[in-house]
């Protein structure tokens, strides 16, 4: 147990996971938190897990960063539609010499936090989790969790990235330091950008997409690009991943993605993080990425829609 | 009035609207129908049109092509998605010198036509129709109305097409003759691929489309993919073609195209003749047209569920 101390941005599905594992190890963990701090300060967090079911009773959980202590390390897991907030959110819960570690999906997710804490103070990194928030305060943990992070600025793996690990790993999570973020979230992204997009522009499932000639064929030529923008930033991304991906898909239980989950819930989807960044990043590489941005601005319109729906 | 007879495979939207005006002209015309055929025979053909509504209650109306008379012109009037019928349907219908005039929508959706009586007694049209059918033997015709068709060997106008368009003019049909079908097809298709395409993958009116930014840009770019998949064939569009089509789309009242309509109604939608040809022919010519194909495969997807829904 260290006695480095943690801020959770955000105490959702990943948040609230994440916090609430760190928090059962020991470590000094501080949530905030939006709609749930109420319930949260007076029942604790409830976290169900296959890995076995725990319930924190004595929470420290913030409405407001004012009112929350400075942390070491500042975990941001909200979702990337809410980013515009972490100028407010971020000042007041780093401490000078602390760190912030985004852990949200997509590509050039870091601004805002490196527009606060600067980009040699920032920590970036993706999870492969299936978690949902199924309750205030109520956390429903279902498979993986490993998380890939380091730093914003690559370089190699950081002695600061090596001691959160221990923490992370004294916590029970899975982790593995990326000493080059960026080719880690582009590997990412050649399963999140047809996934993700496909199944709210078909409206499918990962099982539904893999069922179909058709679905798999766009899922592999979209991975196909996604690879071929990878590669004009001058990351490489073996050709073989692209039929790992698809052949895990294939094994998976039937699986919604996060974008079709918001969808569903009509909730603001990741479209910039996801697509929007990528297609800008591929296009500034020389690579002209069509499926993508077909799909991006399919996206796009379905999410104005929905915005549109909702008011 | 001239001599030439004219037989009508499928008295839908299409076929009725056409064959009615011929037949009110003085030509004699034979039509081909299926579940209509006791309704027409007994009750005539109505359509209601902005131009003069009018009904026809003496209508020569069959059910198989055994019955009916072999004629000079056959009109091909149904969906592509039922063209495989065309080779038990023409052969008895047309006259031994006579000819095939395929109506249809598409690229390449001539082989059946040509396959029964060859590629020199096959003409190819376009049609700028809007007209439904609202109930048996009963049509609306909504707006425009222009055919713009020629010999399928193109090779300029031949006398055939002249005599057939002044029965057309003489009936009150808007017609152009066509020196190069495959030209006029593409150009049909530089607005068909955009919105019967984005209307069922997006679910949405013409107007929808082009109320929002990322849908006009799908359109526009789908557009430009066309124009660039004709010129591959050696088929040159100007670029001005694209903007005003979008400008003409922008100004109509919000529409439903063919392939939205047979979404809504669960009928196949005619995914190969409107897509798949056209990326077919545009990869033989050395183009590849992957936000076509993106789109091909997208409505690939939901025309097969459809069909699993109605099963």
């Amino acid at each position: 147990m260290s006695d480095r101390t943690y801020g959770i941005v955000g105490t959702g599905a990943l948040g609230g996971y994440y916090g609430g594992l760190l928090a059962r190890s020991g470590c000094e963990v501080h949530f905030l938190a939006h709609s749930d701090v109420d319930h949260i300060r007076d029942n604790g967090l409830k976290v169900e897990s296959k890995a076995g079911d725990f319930h924190l009773s004595d929470v420290s959980v913030f409405g407001t960063p004012e009112e929350m202590p400075a942390c070491d390390v500042v975990i941001v897991a909200l979702k990337t539609t809410q980013n515009h907030l972490l100028a407010e959110l971020l000042p007041p819960i780093v401490k000078a010499d602390g760190c912030v570690l985004v852990l949200q999906n997509g590509l050039d997710i870091e601004q805002e936090a490196t527009a606060v804490v600067g980009a040699d103070r920032t920590l970036s990194g993706c999870c492969f989790l299936c978690s949902n928030k199924v309750g205030p305060g109520h956390i429903r943990h279902l498979d993986y969790g490993r998380i890939e992070f380091g730093e914003f600025l690559g370089n190699g793996v950081s002695e600061r990235v090596g001691d959160i690990g221990q923490d992370f790993a004294s916590a029970t999570i899975s982790v593995t330091p990326s000493p080059d973020i960026r080719l880690t979230r582009w590997r990412k992204l050649v399963w999140n950008i047809p996934f993700n997009g496909l199944s709210v522009a078909l409206d499918a499932s990962t099982a539904d997409i893999m069922e179909c000639f058709d679905g798999t064929e766009m899922a592999k030529t979209l991975m196909e690009e996604v690879v071929a923008s990878a590669a004009a930033e001058g990351y490489s991304i073996d050709e073989s991943f692209v039929e790992k991906m698809l052949e895990d898909t294939r094994k998976m239980v039937p699986y919604d993605s996060s974008m079709r989950v918001d969808h569903k819930l009509g909730r603001p989807m990741e479209v910039e993080a996801i697509f929007g960044n990528p297609v800008r990043a591929a296009a500034a590489a020389g690579h002209d990425a069509r499926r993508m941005e077909m799909l991006y601005r399919h996206l796009k319109f379905v999410d104005a829609r929905n915005v549109r729906n909702l008011k």
